[in-house]
């Protein structure tokens, strides 16, 4: 049994205890170059020439750090996905030819994909769930590529986009929480389902529901049109509020009325990557989340958030092929993976 | 990788090796007394009247060692499922009340079930596959038991039963085998479609089909009338032999091409017994189950069989709240399962 202090210790909110449950946020906006046609719509020829208008504007105007613009049909498959793996450029981005790109700073923060359904999609990724200050960043990228480009833009409509449902401002927020302690106490589809009622948009990584690997999902708005991007954030971030604090209030009620149960998902998990002989990506994920958790609640020595967050791209096929130095089948990279987090987590114990 | 020695020495059929797939085998005999009604259709005084004669009878000249007589209606509940565990007693004569109840040697070895659906069921359990030998002591004390009682017995039919299946030798025999090989080669499903158009009956423990705990299978013969016992238990030695040699081909075949496969599995079930929090009866089972063929393919440290078997037997629900000295509530019983496991096998080790 754990011990009163200890649970106050582990519930009693830290600086980091909001980026404990949100993982990180995001903002997209959506844009699109007058007198050109969408991409969908589009020839090769004016992708291409809208490609060359667009990274030439990020490149040369937006104030990247360390801006590196890169073409999809110069990249292989293997490359394509370890950026799809690190949410710098869709699927829907890997699949698209000629014209398609991505324009990305040093360290991926902040990027633009171009030629995807839209011209462009600004983009900025943040830890934890400062929405404001992601917003803030795409704004002003936003705003020092239209000293160069001419957007399309309707005064009655706003922004106009290849498809309606980002008519208006052309923006989309979201943050990923980790929701662990709510799949534990059960709660998870109630919440779930709460959210899909207040018209927002719940996808879990690499599953769907209660299924998603490493119970990590990414909460968003749904459609921009007619209101103001500061609407749009502030609702989000008050829903997120809510339900960070009930993955929170999950998390303690479990702490106080049934600790086996967490550390029993934190000890196996744990037992699972330092010996497992095979290990599959989202299995992989289900457990570091599991450690995640473990860490927040104090039951991990010589563990933190931090190489859990490295470890969790790493295992990621396109990473760990990385890794490996060659393309392999799945069921060696399994092997490979396994061996390797065993390696990775060996100096980590169980602490109840 | 396992060297080509080391596969050579796993594979190669030990003095042991028919026993690591065979487990145990059973031999029963349905017998009922002349002049008095089957158990469902009888009343209470017939049933104890029964009851009295058969316990006397199997008591002064069954020839047992140290037989003790039990009546179901003196037993708690919690008794009465150790009984269950250990096989001596059915479900059906659990829920039996006046004049049902049980006369065993001293190490449940031999046995008698008095009114469960015939008036005796005379049992008897080996280890292995020896139905042989089970089945001489089954009959040696039936015949001893026909001294002193009157058998119903019809010179057409044979020994007459409750239930028709039954009629003729009232024999059913049945063998206990470990597939967890076929299962991780993904063979188990045709293996056990074949042994039903062969009208053997199979049944899980404690589950149906592939997902039986801890991957036993109990392998009988199906009806009894027009054979003689010798056909009975040289047609299903020769079909459980068929299993074994599947089985083994199995284990073996994984050593060679997929040992990471057999190794993930045994790994995995030692780190989730050394490690979790909370355990059910029937996940144990399935990990004690993958430590059993650990130890059978040499890759556990400090372990044997006999230790696997005792802590088969312990981990069910009635022996574990025997171990923890009182009735208690499953969730209770599950974080002392695991408390328990962690300790009872704390030594053993995974050598790959």
């Amino acid at each position: 049994m754990r011990s009163p202090e200890t649970i106050e210790r582990a519930a009693r909110p830290a600086p980091s205890a909001c980026g404990a449950v949100a993982l990180c946020c995001r903002v997209r906006l959506a844009r699109n170059l007058r007198g050109e046609r969408f991409p969908d719509w589009s020839d090769e020829e004016g992708r291409r020439r809208v490609f060359d208008r667009v990274a030439k504007a990020v490149a040369d105007g937006g104030g990247m750090r360390q801006p590196e613009v890169l073409k999809v049909e110069d990249l292989d498959a293997l490359t394509l996905q370890q950026l799809n793996e690190r949410r710098l450029i869709s699927g829907d981005l890997m699949d698209r030819g000629a014209g398609a790109g991505l324009v990305t700073d040093f360290d991926g923060r902040l990027s633009v994909m171009i030629n995807e359904e839209d011209h462009l999609r600004i983009q900025t990724i943040q830890p934890g769930m400062d929405l404001w200050g992601a917003w803030a960043e795409a704004d002003a990228l936003d705003t020092r590529l239209e000293e160069s480009l001419d957007y399309a833009f309707s005064s009655k409509l706003g922004y106009l986009t290849a498809c309606p449902s980002n008519v208006g401002t052309g923006l989309r927020a979201s943050v990923m929480v980790h929701l662990l302690g709510l799949r534990l106490t059960e709660d998870l589809d109630a919440v779930l389902r709460a959210l899909d009622r207040l018209r927002l948009m719940v996808r879990g990584v690499g599953g769907e529901g209660s299924d998603a690997a490493g119970h990590m999902f990414q909460i968003s708005n749904q459609g921009t049109l007619g209101q103001t991007e500061n609407d749009v954030i502030a609702g989000l971030l008050r829903q997120v509020n809510a339900v960070v604090d009930q993955e929170r209030f999950a998390r303690l009620r479990l702490l106080r009325d049934n600790p086996s149960l967490i550390e029993d998902c934190v000890a196996r998990a744990l037992a699972l990557l330092q010996n497992a002989r095979m290990a599959q990506a989202d299995e992989s994920l289900d457990y570091l989340s599991a450690l995640r958790l473990g860490v927040e609640v104090r039951m991990l020595r010589h563990l933190d958030i931090e190489r859990i967050e490295r470890l969790m791209l790493s295992v990621q096929p396109g990473h760990m092929q990385l890794l490996m130095g060659a393309e392999s089948e799945p069921e060696q990279r399994d092997i490979y993976r396994a061996d390797w987090l065993r390696e990775q987590l060996a100096d980590v114990s169980f602490k109840p």
